[in-house]
C-alpha cells in the first residue's frame, strides 16, 4: 500500500528521510532479524554498542573530527544544555552572542548560574542580522564565548565559524548541524537538540574538544556532568536508544548523498530558490533578515497583512504544503527546509507564492 | 512476511507489546493519515497535543489518579531524577530507604546536594529484603523519604506502599510502574524510567502531588525544575514525543487487556510459575530474596557454579529464551518478566529450567 506523505515544512520536530523511516519501519519487530526491536534491546548489548560506536563513526566522517573530540548524546533536547554548560564550565565568566530567541534563552538560563556578559545583541535590529566579525570583542577571562549559528525562529544564519579573540567558542548548532561542512576547529563544543537535522526529539548531539573537556567541574550530580557522560561513553545510564538508532540512520542516508559538500549544495539550491521569489515579488512577501544572514535552513517572510499571512497558510495546507506557519512568537510565514526536506517540495512551494501573489497582490 | 521474535527477558530496554509494536510500525510514515510520522510533527501542533492528552488521561485512569496530581514526561531517565528531585525539594534533609543498586545511586546523588539520613538498608543482608513497617522511623523534620519499589537488579520488591511518618513519600517505580494497582494517595512523587514497562529509553514519567509540588524551589534552570514542567504541561522545550506516543500505545493495551487488576494477576501467575520451580528444586536453583520482598518483575536466582549460570543462559539463547543474564554488578539468572512478557514465555523458561536441572544436577 502506497502511503501518502505531505510536504512538510514543520521547524522541528521536522522532516525525516523517508529512506530511513521506511528502513526504521522494516526493522521494528526484529533488528537485524535478532527478533527483537532496536527498543528491546539493552543499551550494554552487541547489538546496540555497533550502534553506538557506528553512529559516532558516521558523525566523525561526516563533520571530519578527529580524535580530540569526543561524540557524545546526552537526552533532554538543548535546552537542557543550556543549563549543563553554565553548570559544567562558567567559573569566571561566559561572553554570549545574542542573535535570535534561542541564544537569548541561553543567555537567560546561565545568567541564573553565574556571570554573563552581553558581548553582541541585534535585538534592537528585531532579530535581523549576524555580527560582522570585528564587531566582537571578548573578555579575555571569560571561560568560553556562546552563540547560535542558526536561529530556527527569526532564520538568521551565521555563515563563518564564529572566532573571538582566544575564547573557546561553544555553538548551539540544532538547526544547522549537519547542513554543510564547517570546520571543526574552531568549536570548543558543539550541542544539537536531533529533530531538525538529525533525528527525532528527546535526544541531543554534544561534540566537545577533549581539551576544554578536561576544564568541566567534578563532583557534580552525574546526569548533569559531562565528564561522567564521557567516562561512560553517554552511558552513565540508559541513554535513548532509538533517538541513537535513528541518528545512525540519518548519517547512512547522509553518506547516500553523498556527505555535507552535497548536502550543502542542494540546500542552498532550495534556499535560493525562495529567496529569489521574496526578491523579485515587489515587496508582497517581505523578509526582515538582512541578505547576507539569510537562513538556509529556516526560510522567514511576512505578506502585506497578517489575514493574507493566514489565508497564504491555508491555501497552502490544501495543496499539502504543511507547517508554514511561523513561530507563534514572531507571526508570518516559515519555510524550514532542513537536509530531508526534497527539493521538489521548495518548487511547489514557490510556484503555490507566484500563484498565490497573482491572485492577492 | 511473518517476523520470527523471541522470548526477550531483557531487564530494560525491556519488551514491548507486540501490539503496540505494530502499530508504531503501521503508523510510521503517516500518523493517522496525516501523511507525516509523529516524530516529523510539531509538539505544539493539534495532533500531538491529542496524543500528549490522552496519554495522560489513560494513566490517570489506570493508576486511578485524581486531580490532585499533575502527570509529567521528563527526558534523561529515572537517574536524571536522582539529581533533580534533591535539587527541587531537598532543603533541610532527606530520608532514604536502600534495598538495593538503584536506592542506593539515588542516596549517593542526593549525599552531593543536601543533607540526607540513611533510615533503613538491606546492603549487610545483601540486598535480600524489604523493611517490615516497623523498621522505619522518620525524621520529623526530613522533607521527603525516597525509595525505591522494585530493585531491577536485586530482585527485591515491597509488596505494600511505602509510609513513613507524615513524610511525603518519594518512589522510584522504574520497574514495576503499572504492573499492579497501588495506593495513590500514599505518595508525594512517583517517577518510573519508560523502559521496562511503559515504552522505550529516554523518557521518565512523573506523578506528583500538586501540594508537594507546590514545595518545589523556584528560580531553578528551567530544564531542572519541577515547577516549569508542570506550568509548561511537560514542554517547557520539545519533550521526547516519540516515548510519549509510545506511553500512550502502551496504555491503550494495559486498558485493552483489562487494566491494573487483571495484569496484576497475570503477573503474580506468570512470577508463581519461576519461583515454584526454584523452589522445588532442592537446592539447584537459589533465590537470595526473602520469600516476602520477591519481585514479580524480576525473578532473580543462581545455579551451583558461575560454569552453570554460563551454561544455562548459553543453552537457553539456543533456544530462543534471551537475554536471561544476570546484571554484571551481581551475576547469576534474572529473568524479567514484565507486564508484556507473555505467560507462554514463562511457561518454556520453566520447562526449560526442569529440563536442565535433570540434565545437570
Amino acid at each position: 500500500m502506497k502511503e501518502e506523505r505531505v510536504f512538510n515544512f514543520s521547524a522541528g520536530p521536522a522532516i525525516l528521510p523517508i529512506e530511513v523511516l521506511q528502513k526504521a519501519k522494516q526493522e521494528m519487530l526484529s533488528l537485524k532479524r535478532s527478533g527483537m526491536s532496536v527498543m528491546e534491546i539493552s543499551h550494554r548489548s552487541k547489538e546496540f554498542k555497533e550502534i553506538l560506536e557506528k553512529t559516532k563513526l558516521s558523525i566523525k566522517q561526516l563533520l571530519k573530527i578527529g580524535d580530540d573530540y569526543e561524540i557524545l548524546f546526552f537526552s533532554g533536547g538543548a535546552s537542557l544544555q543550556f543549563a549543563l554548560i553554565p553548570l559544567n564550565f562558567l567559573n569566571k565568566s561566559a561572553d554570549f552572542v545574542v542573535t535570535g530567541h534561542w541564544s537569548m534563552k541561553a543567555f537567560q538560563e546561565a545568567k541564573k548560574l553565574g556571570v554573563v556578559n552581553l558581548i553582541y545583541s541585534s535585538e534592537k535590529e528585531n532579530f535581523s542580522t549576524t555580527p560582522r566579525k570585528s564587531d566582537l570583542k571578548a573578555n579575555p577571562s571569560s571561560d568560553y564565548v556562546h552563540y547560535c549559528s542558526n536561529e530556527t525562529i527569526d532564520g538568521v544564519e551565521f555563515k563563518y565559524d564564529l572566532e573571538v579573540g582566544n575564547l573557546p567558542v561553544v555553538c548551539d548548532a540544532s538547526s544547522n548541524i549537519m547542513s554543510k561542512p564547517i570546520d571543526i576547529k574552531k568549536y570548543a563544543l558543539i550541542y544539537a537538540g536531533a529533530q531538525k537535522n538529525l533525528g527525532p526529539s528527546g535526544i541531543t548531539l554534544v561534540i566537545v574538544q577533549k581539551d576544554f573537556l578536561s576544564r568541566a567541574k567534578s563532583n557534580l550530580p552525574t546526569m548533569l556532568s559531562y565528564k561522567s557522560f564521557a567516562e561512560h561513553d553517554s552511558m552513565p545510564n540508559t541513554p535513548n536508544t532509538w533517538g541513537i538508532y535513528l541518528i545512525g540512520l540519518v548519517c547512512d542516508w547522509l553518506r547516500e548523498k553523498g556527505g555535507l559538500e552535497r548536502i550543502a549544495e542542494i540546500n542552498l539550491e532550495k534556499a535560493k530558490l525562495i529567496y529569489k521569489e521574496i526578491d523579485e515579488s515587489n515587496g508582497f512577501y517581505r523578509s526582515k533578515v538582512e541578505p547576507s544572514s539569510r537562513s538556509t535552513m529556516n526560510v522567514t517572510f511576512s505578506l502585506p497583512s497578517k489575514e493574507l499571512d493566514e489565508k497564504f497558510c491555508a491555501k497552502a495546507e490544501e495543496i499539502g504544503l504543511r507547517n508554514l506557519k511561523g513561530h507563534r512568537s514572531v507571526g508570518g510565514i516559515r519555510a524550514s527546509i532542513y537536509n530531508a526536506f526534497p527539493l521538489e517540495g521548495v518548487i511547489r512551494l514557490v510556484e503555490f507564492m507566484r500563484d498565490f501573489r497573482r491572485k492577492y497582490s
